[in-house]
């Protein structure tokens, strides 16, 4: 089984370490970090970057596709028509395909999220709806068909261990949930916008806005 | 404010990248990713290689050090002296020195949890406390004066808000958490040893010793 993650200049690294980590743990599955070029890939941050070791040519027909997301990489990513079309090409004949965060506007500019339900970035959802026809469904991760869309960042994790479970077992999704110890238990409950303030919620955007992400 | 995260070869990513993906929300802090030498960094399973963009010799003092764990690339690196010297020059002169999962036997190695109370992967809590002096506690993290460890690879990601906290304020670290939509909600609730079957924590450690991971 061949899982493939796409990375591209400017993706938000945890989109895509999350579910790689639940994935590498599927027996059985080799995982291949791919990009338009092979290299070092630069994050959002600008402070990482990741190996790509394969090309999008290389791997034409993966098992399971991710895309993750990012800020205004995403937004280049999603007029690139060669990863357009590999994505496209690669959805025909994959079990899965899916995304992470704004990963999902790659997804809706290749034109597969028409009249489907879809999740992606909590600020995101309208923009889904409105340039891609998607129904956004404020959920952890939502399926329609062969197409598994995750919320925000690290909402991938939660996603992978579905996909774990489908890919294998329960059982199997479960050891792989205990291997890395995947018993979250944050400091605090703001990790979505209904549970938090308007204040909250601005601060995150400012943060956004004005931090070092690109 | 400057955040440094080690790198060395069979780490495992998520340990890094969770705490990394807070933390590079901090406002006006940097964060680099270093080891003993530039370039690409090989993780434990072989698909996966991140870059190390400095040198430890180039970061001596870092405010907030951060050790990720792995398998046998985590005992290779607590053997290693250059590491170790580095680590507890770093922590003399840090604001706080952090682990996640198997990291806490580099601090151990480096004679720095010694009558501490530490925690680290669920499966490694006795060697943690017959080989390097500490108390294990099995929690998501452990603060002990300026050290702060994490339990097991996804357990970075709670400590690191925790961090983020302590960095900027509860507002700010509440705002990362929406920032990165982190509102946990595994599909399983077999996160932990206690919270799982004796089947499945087996099924974990066959998955461990038999998969990919080095």
């Amino acid at each position: 089984m061949q899982i493939v993650i796409l990375l591209y200049d400017g993706l938000t690294a945890l989109d895509a370490i999350g579910p790689y980590e639940v994935l590498s743990c599927v027996p059985n599955a080799t995982i291949s970090f791919v990009a338009e070029s092979n290299g070092p890939i630069r994050t959002d941050t600008n402070a990482l970057a990741l190996m790509a070791e394969a090309t999008l040519t290389e791997v034409p027909q993966p098992d399971v596709l991710l895309i993750p997301g990012g800020n205004t990489g995403t937004i280049a990513a999603a007029q690139n028509q060669q990863i357009l079309d590999w994505v496209r090409s690669a959805y025909a004949t994959s079990r899965w395909t899916t995304s992470v965060c704004t990963g999902a506007m790659v997804l809706g500019a290749a034109g597969l999220l028409k009249g489907k339900r879809a999740t992606t970035y909590w600020s995101a959802g309208p923009f889904l709806e409105s340039n891609y026809g998607a129904t956004y469904i404020a959920e952890r991760y939502v399926q329609d068909g062969k197409i598994v869309t995750a919320a925000g960042v690290s909402a991938g994790i939660d996603m992978a261990l579905f996909l774990a479970s489908q890919l294998t077992d329960t059982e199997t999704a479960q050891a792989i949930q205990l291997a890395l110890e995947y018993d979250p238990q944050p400091p605090f409950a703001s990790g979505a916008p209904h549970k938090t303030t308007q204040a909250i919620i601005e601060k995150a955007q400012s943060l956004l806005r004005e931090g070092k992400r690109r």
